[in-house]
Parts: C-alpha cells; sequence; structure tokens
C-alpha cells in the first residue's frame, strides 16, 4: 500500500515483486488503484488532479479511434481539429450550457507578459467553438449533413479527490458533431452515435451496458434529450460509458445555423453530438481485473500473447528459443500481438507475475518437458487455467482460445449485470436493495423532477437512463405514492 | 480575394466557382492562403491566432501518425499521453529552457471560480512535465532506455500574423523523449528519429531536405545541440520541417534523473527529444501546390483518385455509371483510397475544377465515347496530362502512374532546392544573392555568435543548418573576415 502511495517507479514496484497486494473484494477501490499503477496503465502525475495515461492504456485507446474512426468513416463522418480556446462569450451564448460548464472551466487570462482582454475557457466540450463556424460552413442543403468527429484532449476542473481514468481534470475523448436538414435524420443520428459506441464497449471491451435516455435533471447542457450508455460495476456503482446527445435547435438558434433547403425557404438545422472518454479503460480494470492485476479482453489487448521460454538448469537453452521464435512468428503472421519475453535478467516466475498483471489474455510457456513431448504449455489469463496442447495444433489452439475468452469475460460481467439488478416497488424495498448490493435499480417513477431530487439528495442515487422501451408500472412512483408514468433505471454511479 | 478575406464558408466559395484566383509566382503568401482556404485544408478560427484543422489536412495528418507510429513501434518507442498543465516552477527549473519559452506561454489562472496558487502554463513543449516523471520511473539500467512519445496539441502565444499551419496560437505535434543509459547511445537517437522523419517528409511527403545541426543560438532551449530538418519553399525562404535535440545531462541534471547501472554506481542519463509538427502541412502546400490548388503526393493524399462518369445527354448513363463502380471497386481493392463523384446536382466540369483544387493526384473520366471505345481517360493533377488507357490495363496504369507521380513531385522540388543553392565568399554575393533570389546560400562562418547576430539584423537571414559532413572553407568569414571554420546554410525562414 505504502508503495504506491508515495508514488514509486513502476519498475521499482515491479521489480520489488510484491505484485497486487489488495484484494479486489476486500478493498474494491484501493485495488483499483494498485492495479491501475502497477500494471502501468496510468500513474499520477506531479501536477494536483491530473494523470499520466501510459503506454498499455494509450495502446488500448489507439484501439478504440481505430475502431470507432474506421465506423463512423465508413458513414461519412471525418475527423477535424478544432482550437481548444474558447472565447467566455462564446460559452455565454446558449444559457444552459454556460450554467453547466463553468464552474469546472480553467480559464487562460494571460498570454506571454499580456493579460487578455476576454478569458479564455479551455475547452470543457466544443459545442460553441465548433457551432460558430458551422453558421459559416452551412448555406444550402447541399452542405448537409455535416457531420465532423474530433480526438481531443479536454479538461474540467474537477474539486474532488482524483480517480485514476474516472475523475480527473485532463482527459481524452472523441467528439462527434452532426447537423442535418430534418430533427428525424438527426434523432437517427443520435442513436447511430449509441449503437457504434455499444458495439465497442459490448463486443471489444466485453462490458455489457444497458442504455436509454437522461432524466432532464442529467442530461447535457444544451441538449434536447440526452442517450447514455451506462455500465455496472463490481461494486455496484454505475458507471458512463458514453452519450449521444440530441440537441435540437438549441445551438443553431444562438449561432445561427441555417440553410436554404430544396425548397428554396430557409431553415435551421437540427444537431447532434456524442462523446466516449479514456474513462472507458477505468472501466475496462474494474470489470474484468482480479486479484492478479489486469484481465483485458483479447480484441483490446496491446499484447495478446506472451511466450515465455523456460529453459531448465543444465539443458540446452537453444532449440527451446528456437521453438518460442518459431511460434512466435507463426502467431504475428495470424495478425496478433505478440510478445516473445527472452529476457535473461528475469525469471519465468517473475515473468508470468509481469504478464498477469498486465492482464494479457493467454501465455505459451514451452520448457525442456513441452520440447519432449512436442507440446507447447497454454495458460488461460481470464481463468488462470493451464493446458498442454500439441505444437502442431498450437496457433489453432491460441485463436480459438482468444475468441473463447473475449467471450467468456463478456459472459462473466453479463452474470454480474444480470445479479446486479433489482425491480423494487417501494422506497423502502430501494433504499434496502441500495444499501444491501447496489446495482441497477428498476423501479416506477412519476416523472417529476421533485422526486428525482429527494431520491438523490437521500440516498445519493440517480436515475441513470429511462429505457427507450417504455414498461407501463404497476406500481406507483416510489416516492410520492402518484401514478408511476414510466419505469426508470437507478444507481449510485461514479 | 475579398470572398476568402471575408472568411465565408467553403461550401459557398466552391459553389462560386471562383476556383484559385491569385497566382502563385504573383503573390505567393495570398496565393497560399487561397488555395488553403478553398481547398478546405483548414480555415481561421472565430478566436484571433487560431486555425481550424479540416478534414483533409487532419486525414494527411492521421497518415503521417500510421507512419511515424509504425517506425518507432518498432523500434521500441511508446506513445503515451502527458497533463498539458506546466506548473511555473516546473518551467522554471531549467533557466535556459525558462527563458526561451516563457515570453510565448499562456497562462492558466483560474480553475471554476478558484484562482489558482500556482499558474499554469499550457505545454510549449512537454519536456518538464515528463522529466519530473523520468526521475520516478528510472532507477536501475533496467529501466533504459525509455523511449515515449507523445502526440498532442502545443501551444505558444505568437504575437505576429496568424499564418494558416505555420504560426498559429495552437498546432499538433508529436513529441518523442527519450532517456539513456550512455551518451553514445543518446546520439545515435537523435540521428535516428532524424532519419525517420527525413524518410516521411523526403519518400512521402516528396519534398527534399537538407539536415545538419543548428548553430548555438538557434538551439532548442535546454539542448547540448538540435538537429533539423530544412526545406526550400518556392519563394526563397526556408521552412524547418522537424527538429531532434540532444539534450544531453541539462534536464537530468536539473530533474535529478538517475539510476544505478551494471556497474552498480549511481549515473545520470542521456536524453533526447524530438518533434515535427502540422507545419508540415504548410509546406506541402507551398512545395508542390500551382495556380488551380493543392498537389498532393499520392503517398499522403487523403483521397488518390477520383472517378468522374460524363454522361452525355441523350446517351443511356447506366452502362457507364456501371463501369466506373467497376473500375472504383477495382481500385478499392488494391488498397487504394477511391472516390466515385456520381452526383447529380454537379457538373463534370465543377466536379473537375473541385478535385483540382483539392489536390487529387489522379482522375478518371468515363464518358460515352470512353465506353464505346473500351476506355477509360485519365489525368495527372502534376502535370495536367490527359491520357487514354485500354480499360483492361485501367488498373495497372492507374498504380504506375501514383508511383511516378510521387517521383516527379519529388524530382520537381528537388530541382527547386538545387536552383535556390547558392555558394558565396563574401558579403556583398550574400547580400546580392539573397535578395536576388533568396534560398540557401552557403557561406564561409568564422563560428562566432556575434557575426551570426550581425547577419541577421542586417539581412534577416539565419544560420539554418551547419552540415554534419564538414567542409573546410576555403574563404574567409564573409562577416569578420577572419578565418572561417566551418561552411554552413544561411537562408530566411519561416
Amino acid at each position: 500500500m505504502v508503495i504506491f502511495r508515495r508514488r514509486e517507479s513502476e519498475a521499482e514496484i515491479i521489480m520489488s515483486d510484491v505484485g497486487v497486494t489488495i484484494k479486489k473484494n476486500e478493498d474494491f477501490s484501493e485495488w483499483y488503484t494498485e492495479v491501475i499503477l502497477k500494471s502501468g496503465l496510468a500513474d499520477y502525475a506531479p501536477i494536483k488532479g491530473c494523470m499520466i495515461i501510459r503506454e498499455d492504456a494509450i495502446a488500448m485507446w489507439e484501439k478504440i479511434q481505430e475502431i470507432l474512426n474506421k465506423k463512423i468513416k465508413v458513414t461519412g463522418h471525418r475527423n477535424v481539429y478544432f482550437p481548444m480556446f474558447i472565447p467566455e462569450g462564446f460559452l455565454k451564448k446558449e444559457a444552459e450550457h454556460f450554467a453547466g460548464f463553468t464552474p469546472e472551466v480553467a480559464w487562460i487570462t494571460q498570454g506571454g507578459d499580456t493579460p487578455l482582454e476576454e478569458r479564455l475557457a479551455v475547452r470543457p466540450t466544443s459545442e460553441t467553438i465548433m457551432y460558430a463556424t458551422f453558421s459559416k460552413w452551412i448555406r444550402s442543403w447541399r452542405d448537409l449533413p455535416l457531420k465532423i468527429n474530433q480526438w481531443c484532449n479536454i479538461v474540467r476542473w474537477e474539486t474532488k479527490a482524483t480517480k485514476l481514468f474516472l475523475r480527473t481534470r485532463e482527459f481524452l475523448w472523441q467528439e462527434g458533431h452532426t447537423a442535418h436538414a430534418t430533427k428525424e435524420e438527426a434523432e437517427k443520428e443520435v442513436i447511430y452515435a449509441l449503437e457504434e459506441y455499444r458495439d465497442i464497449i459490448e463486443n471489444h471491451l466485453a462490458i455489457p451496458v444497458i442504455v436509454g435516455v437522461k432524466s432532464d435533471s442529467e442530461k447535457f447542457a444544451g441538449a434536447d434529450y440526452t442517450t447514455a450508455l451506462e455500465a455496472m460495476m463490481p461494486d455496484g456503482k454505475a458507471l458512463q460509458m458514453g452519450t449521444s446527445h440530441n440537441l435540437g435547435q438549441h445551438f443553431a438558434n444562438v449561432f445561427d445555423i441555417k440553410f436554404i433547403g430544396e425548397d428554396e425557404k430557409e431553415h435551421k438545422v437540427w444537431q447532434t453530438s456524442w462523446g466516449m472518454t479514456t474513462r472507458t479503460i477505468g472501466a475496462l480494470v474494474m470489470v474484468h481485473g482480479d486479484d492478479k492485476g489486469l484481465v483485458l479482453p483479447p480484441k483490446i489487448a496491446p499484447v495478446q500473447v506472451v511466450i515465455v521460454p523456460i529453459p531448465y538448469k543444465g539443458s540446452d537453452p537453444a532449440p527451446i528459443a528456437a521453438k518460442a521464435k518459431e511460434i512466435s512468428d507463426q502467431l504475428i503472421q495470424k495478425g496478433l500481438s505478440v510478445i516473445l519475453d527472452d529476457r535473461q535478467e528475469y525469471t519465468p516466475g517473475w515473468k508470468f507475475n509481469q504478464w498477469e498483471l498486465k492482464g494479457v489474455p493467454v501465455r505459451i510457456e514451452i520448457g525442456p518437458r513441452d520440447l519432449k513431448q512436442q507440446q507447447v504449455t497454454i495458460a488461460r489469463r481470464d481463468t488462470c487455467q493451464k493446458s498442454f496442447v500439441k505444437e502442431t495444433e498450437a496457433i489453432a489452439a491460441v485463436e480459438k482460445l482468444l475468441v473463447e475468452i473475449q467471450h467468456n469475460l463478456y459472459a462473466k460481467a453479463r452474470v454480474n449485470l444480470e445479479e446486479k439488478m433489482t425491480t423494487v416497488k417501494t422506497y423502502d424495498q430501494f433504499k434496502q436493495s441500495l444499501c444491501k448490493k447496489g446495482g441497477f435499480i428498476k423501479a416506477a417513477w412519476c416523472g417529476s423532477a421533485d422526486c428525482e431530487a429527494k431520491i438523490k439528495e437521500e440516498t445519493s442515487a440517480t436515475i441513470r437512463v429511462r429505457p427507450f422501451e417504455k414498461e407501463s408500472p404497476d406500481a406507483n412512483c416510489i416516492i410520492c405514492g402518484q401514478k408511476g408514468k414510466e419505469m426508470v433505471y437507478f444507481a449510485k454511479s461514479y
């Protein structure tokens, strides 16, 4: 504990062979931090509230970028880069938006030696700076839809304690921004983005989510409505994985974004924006990690297979090295990301620990006995099971295993999600369930902001989503006892 | 002129069919701006000193990222992300570094409603924030070399007029940072990075460069020495395309970055840093562009081939459309980036202009006559020549042509570079040559900073590089007349 609190070098921590010292189910929060620091996913920065996103985490973020870029480019979205400086006057144009973001804006007030005439916000989100330009770019229906996306850093001046990946003053994200000729088209785009996120999160990160609409009090400041994906963490708290907003014509009105339609009349555009951040990596740690460290889904793991040759004392290391190299080459040829760890300065046992800590899905061991038996030993990270496979079948076995691990991780996470899903009929049941196991609690809600606020105040749970498919409640609102309008999902959240 | 000065929408400018109105050799600077705005590479941002990097420019930057990432990852460099906030105290630690960067730092002084205790610089470069952490990460020779890289935004509060891509308050770059056990290894790394840059710039961007060491007055603030790549623009001014610094132990000393060597003694690390920015895209415009707009090298072009079906009035458009689709599919299968422009709302002539403006290397036209003759018409952007190729040979012909265009663009740029290279023996010759044609002027220099300063003051030319291969001058220093120590390249520069 003390070791990583003092923020010593990852190198030293690993060298010390301590490994993860905290059990996931004993102190989830400390376990989380320890795993991230020791696995080298991230480190505290030498400046308050900030983190360093390290090599393996950036590699995963790059994979997410690659996947999402491919998806959205096919559907005509293109990447751009807008300035991160937003004049205060721009932020102020949309009143709700300004009110929502101002409390956590970092302000630039001086350039070189000169105080600025108007202070500049470091972007907390880019709607205002982008849409000031949209009004210039969009003139005719031929310019629509305008679909752009930006990968960049974002600043929100958090005052609560830093939590790696989940709450830092700077983080990385992607923000899509689109403008459409019709309301219907914008509505479709909102769902399009949400579904692309769902595919990445469920099928690549192996994290099941529930989706739906946010209540008004939780929506994006300046949106008509916000849709979101919510995942369930093992400690019973929800984590928002991405949001997709229907901005309606709020910004089109204040930034005067209009076009001449095919009907030769003037119209205002309909807009959407949607974002996913590096916090998804925090979810990955929480959902899949175990007492040995990270457990990474093969589709997102920076290293999918590690090969550890195990030369015994007295036996000739050359044929083992040759076999390891051969298998490594074959796997690389299959398009897999492989590390052949033939370092001399570390023992095989040390290496096992390190790669388990880092969550590599599959480990192949090759020792003299394996060589003799014309087999390899394959260890899977998710279940920690070992098996022996004939050399000739090793490549196919690894490929199959990676698919299996991906599925297994999702299935396990799905079980956790379902276990943490409760339906209640009364406020008492609600409080009991929240206290006992947390998770998503489905309950009837009358639709009033007052009831929502009361629950939040008394239990700190909020409405995470209102499901798209409305379910008519057979109970009354758990707070006021009035007729329930809809069933919604409550949870405490990160 | 007035049109783009008023910053109207790209859409409108293109719709107006005006095209590029300024000749490259008549007003180079205005031509440059017009081409960038009209081709849609960039736009002025609605905030002083900043630009919007638009779709095609980001697509090229992504290609550069892909190429460089591939190179440096193979050699063990890994990407990371450090905070962009740098406490003033960090910047101050290395005195030269602080003095060099402070005049153009943007300062954050307030977070939310709270004034900060210590103001924060928005990173003008990341040495100090990174190296404060290096001292934590590096303990043993086993931790070395440490080789990381970061793709991010950078802020330098320019006070001179904005020049798109070349001088803006925010830009994108990549910064590599390495720490080594020995001086020799660090020296090798400096050259390694320089050579990777050279490969990208010469072989992908098709821009020839000269390389060498910067004089002390031009080196990076805090480096032992700086190496650089310099390209020559058509107006006779040099443009720095990338730099690679040997930081020696300057930062290791102030940030106390030391390690226990294999000899079990304590040593300080040797460091390098190197960067390449989005200004390279500005060079691309300048070097290859012509009176019709951009001319993009195939290896970096977001769209390599555009196919324009030309249905004549009265003829059946279906077989032309089918043929265009067939060829498009075949080219895409070859891994090429292709647009089949079958929009109905624009004429073929309008499309030709638009894709020429955007610099697409190859255009394929398919009209009724082509169909009848079982041929396609191929137009190359670099020479604007058209040729007719049998349908069956079209794919091979396009592939060959793309290679040819890539080579031709480099060759033309090489000729420009060589034409703009003069050797002089006297200061008079120097001034004459600088005034008449600009370019690189090779001359003897005694090595004194005073002579260098005098030239800069009197002519605004600076030493761009001191070539790696020292040439013993057969002349005296062109300023002081003392014995010339070495031949160096002077030029005016961006």
